[in-house]
């Protein structure tokens, strides 16, 4: 019996140490996911005009802190009501997460009982993602967006849309029950780290936006389309470096623990999707506009990026290649796309967010491996998922943000647009060169 | 007998593999902590004006160079001198760490018995620390300063100042036995990471060599104040995401190990201080100037970080976003005021880092759990600790600075102040745009 | 029996959950070595000219890109072939990795089975490292190399060439059998990070490349040598600070464990060695200069981070501090004696990477202990090492660039290197400051 008890006492410090690894890791993969928020600030600066770059900071500084303040007092609970599985559910309300006030959460959800990882752990990689899917919009929206218009706009979806999408699957419901009772063989939906939940949301959300705004003044002209340079190509490749490295929290944070096979598959398959959407951005874009094109490169990357994060889990890594590569074709395919049919968006958010984000649902149900995800996987509950998701995100976007167009107005005015915004409304540069 | 050797067996094993999992995260810190002086580096270049970048710049890296070198010759030892707890202890003399020569510390200090990580893990991230407080001096001196003067007094502040102050808390000195036997009853000091040991301990440090300095030229005039815009705002961004990032590892690496609920508890309020703080500073500087502020918001980022550091560890979160708010609300008032009295600080080093650093130490006293704590909480012993700090780094710093000014002079000639310090001192302008 | 059950139980369940920390050290490492493929970029864009920058970052993107592919496809298999050791082996043909379609390497190696790591985070480490060796060469040819030249060189000198050094030393090859049956006797190769197989080898094949593709037009002139000023230092400084964090995964992560007193040590000979680098580099440069160069400084570190990289592991910290000091001096006169002999490397990379390199290499028969490098340490095993590393990539680069010369051109026309790069090659400025 002695025996019995130290095997039982060793079991659990085993289980406690483990589980102080796993938690580790989620804290981690939170703070590189916060740097994808100076990521997008970054490249969504350096990508648009130096007259605006003030505004595209401020808005993305805004986005990051309201929106984390928003998930707790909202968004955590509204997401993750607790459902029990495959109710069908599809609205929870929010509230302001537990024991905020009372200098610990209630004792287990600190330990093991939780899950792998405490209760703030839990919290705190959630809100860092909440946030993101907003600031995929605000790169969309930039260069002529009314600033406080903008700021109503991005909170109401940060705090109160993106959770309901966020709950339908990974607060469990009904896409996460989707199939009912026989899910075991129909399959359900699989978007492991958000390629539909955050980043399709967060680019369908943009093309709403976008369309309920117009394009930028003198972008479509009837002598064509006005190339707009990027004003700071470095600031863009810091921004895109830093996306890809917090993508390896985003993605490897969503293992949900350390597992090591688990997680470092998880890097494989991200990095390489990653790599192989630049070389693939790279060659088309090459042959179709005869330039070693920098910028395609960059969203070439983000675009493999986007297109393995709903199957970093469940894709081998050369399928990751090609999953990837697929990506950075869509990413200039869909940016000469949009300009075509005049929807302007400066830094190609909607091709990257929105069009690899659907793709890289799909691609779970073209290259996954039901072995690697553990359940069946089904084409049909990965188009039906995606299209929700989006269209959802499109639909409210659309609402919302032309509701505030008829109170407040959306746009700021011609002769602010021509100026720039960031004297217009902040009263500042962004660089000021002169020796004072 | 056999069981129990089994047991004791198990259970040295498993504490070993906590030792390395803790020692980890010492170390992960120790680079999180490294990167807040690209951090400051970068927050400080883009917040002055471009013709004095190079001059920022290179001071930081002879700071973080130099910082580290002393603090291996002797910080780290009169830091840390091994006092027995409450004896009241006030100075200790330093010296070169142990067994530097030898290739392996004294075999214990590689193992638990020395802590929760190893010596060499305890000396690197103390040694990131230490030249974080000469740092936030370089902000606030900036533009104007003499190098070789400046980098003589960063040099004995960070090696011999900042150990003294240090040892009265961390190194078991009068601070941390303050209140004596009776101090499970009166509370005693408490300082997690170092609003007080390191900010206040740099911003007053920063505010008694500005003194001594004088403003830029041309700053106060009888006209009123010249505003002098920063030169590069994507860079001060990158800067302030950049300390943001590092405060995760400063914050939870002084957790001091990787506990699980103690890290993910010091993350949630570490990160929602720091947007509470970004959001009240953006609120009031927009009510008081009529501005969305991009350096306000920025700085009231900061702000809320500092204003969490003393407490992370105990101030639950909920409260944590109120005592972020307040450090937001005073560095905006704060800034007013130092410009006001013409104390000029070209990037708010001070008001950040200073009033924060005390307001921070105090926020304990209001928001403090016990139950967190895990001791008695004492206004006074905050009051009264975190004025000692700020104190003696002014009345130091201000003799040191004093007595350089006196032997070979703190400040720059008109002309070179005129022309910038780059061009002047270091033959090479920060930015060369011409096309060579 | 139950007894020894337990005991044995308990023992396979703490081997887990150390190789869970153990892999996942590894991954984090692996983050830490990509984020310094955007450190090259910076550094490289900030170093050079305006009128090149887009052209130095697209090549950038490119070789992290196509490196980490070529790795996958061949280079990972050609590097670690599986060589039984001191077999005198030498060279290995490449294959695709193992087990890329199938979802899972085989079994055991995601297991502790295969090392204390899974077969997918040794792959991902090592893809990142690979990069880097043809970033060096990148920054040594900037500013008038044909890209599509570059691009094929840079893809054959990551994929093919630097395997079969890497094969050598850390493949099990010739060099790490080196001394035969004797070797516990005479002593063995010791390149713990790559002082040769990762720095001196980019390095040597970059001063191949510069001899074949020759200076940039005007530098060398009869009246002398033109200095190229740096087009965005700050730029620059923020590529050397990640450089330097990148290298705490870099060297850390070839503990291959996460052995506390093993990384322990690694983080503090590593961060030493940087900062005396730069110390010395400040000393120097102002003694011969009369200034306080910041590039020196930058430089400097870089020089003293390569000069620690064979011997982080062996060589004790006060010793770190020695071998990182003549680092930083040799960068400064080996650039001047480049330039003297009319090597024209805009970034003094053959310098930073191929002096610091053979003399880190060396470091370790100096400074080393035999007793944390757990072998004999032989002089004459280092400088065979090193003189073999630096020599085939030296004549391998200088053949392989060479043909290409033959048979495309190395070399951009005269007209295009007037007017830059971006604008001639890729079509667009890095950067914009017109209001549009």
């Amino acid at each position: 019996m002695g025996t019995a008890f130290a095997g039982d006492d060793s079991a659990a410090a085993i289980a406690d140490v483990k589980f102080i690894i796993d938690n580790l890791w989620i804290l981690i993969s939170a703070a590189l996911v916060f740097i994808m928020h100076l990521g997008f600030a970054s490249v969504e600066a350096g990508m648009c005009q130096r007259k605006n770059t003030v505004n595209i900071m401020f808005k993305n500084v805004f986005i990051v802190c309201i929106g984390a303040v928003g998930y707790m007092l909202w968004g955590f609970n509204a997401m993750y009501p607790g459902w029990e599985e495959a109710a069908g559910n599809f609205f929870a309300m929010g509230s302001p997460i537990e024991s905020g006030f009372e200098g610990a959460a209630a004792t287990a959800n600190l330990t093991k009982e939780y899950a792998d990882y405490t209760y703030w752990s839990d919290f705190v990689f959630q809100a860092m993602f909440a946030a993101t899917a907003a600031t995929i919009v605000s790169g969309a929206v930039a260069e002529r967006v009314k600033l406080t218009s903008f700021m109503i706009f991005a909170a109401i979806l940060v705090t109160f849309i993106y959770p309901i999408t966020g709950s339908w699957e990974w607060g469990g419901g009904w896409l996460n029950g989707f199939g009912g009772e026989n899910s075991a063989e129909t399959g359900q939906f699989i978007d492991f780290a958000g390629s539909s939940l955050v980043h399709a949301f967060g680019g369908f959300a943009a093309l709403a936006c976008v369309i309920v705004l117009g394009p930028r003044l003198g972008k479509y002209t009837k002598n064509g389309i006005k190339p707009i340079l990027p004003s700071n190509l470095p600031l863009a490749n810091i921004g895109v470096f830093l996306l890809f490295l917090g993508w390896f929290g985003f993605n490897g944070g969503s293992v949900l623990s350390a597992d090591a096979a688990g997680v470092s598959h998880v890097f494989v398959t991200t990095a390489m999707a990653g790599f192989a959407g630049g070389l693939a951005a790279i060659a088309l874009s090459w042959i179709l506009t005869k330039k070693p094109d920098l910028s395609m490169a960059l969203n070439g990357m983000l675009a493999g990026l986007v297109s393995i994060t709903a199957g970093a889990g469940s894709i081998p890594p050369f399928y990751a290649l090609a999953a990837g590569a697929v990506g950075g074709v869509l990413v200039v395919l869909a940016v000469g796309f949009f300009d075509k049919i005049k929807i302007d968006d400066p830094v190609g958010a909607i091709s990257v967010h929105g069009v690899c984000g659907i793709w890289g649902t799909l691609a779970v149900a073209i290259f996954g491996s039901e072995a690697l995800a553990g359940e069946k996987i089904s084409f049909s509950a990965q188009l039906i998922g995606t299209l929700s998701i989006s269209a959802f995100a499109f639909i409210t976007s659309f609402i919302v943000f032309y509701a505030i167009k008829l109170v407040m107005g959306v746009r700021v005015d011609e002769q602010e647009e021509h100026e720039g915004l960031d004297v217009a409304e902040h009263g500042v540069p962004a660089y000021n060169d002169s020796a004072n």
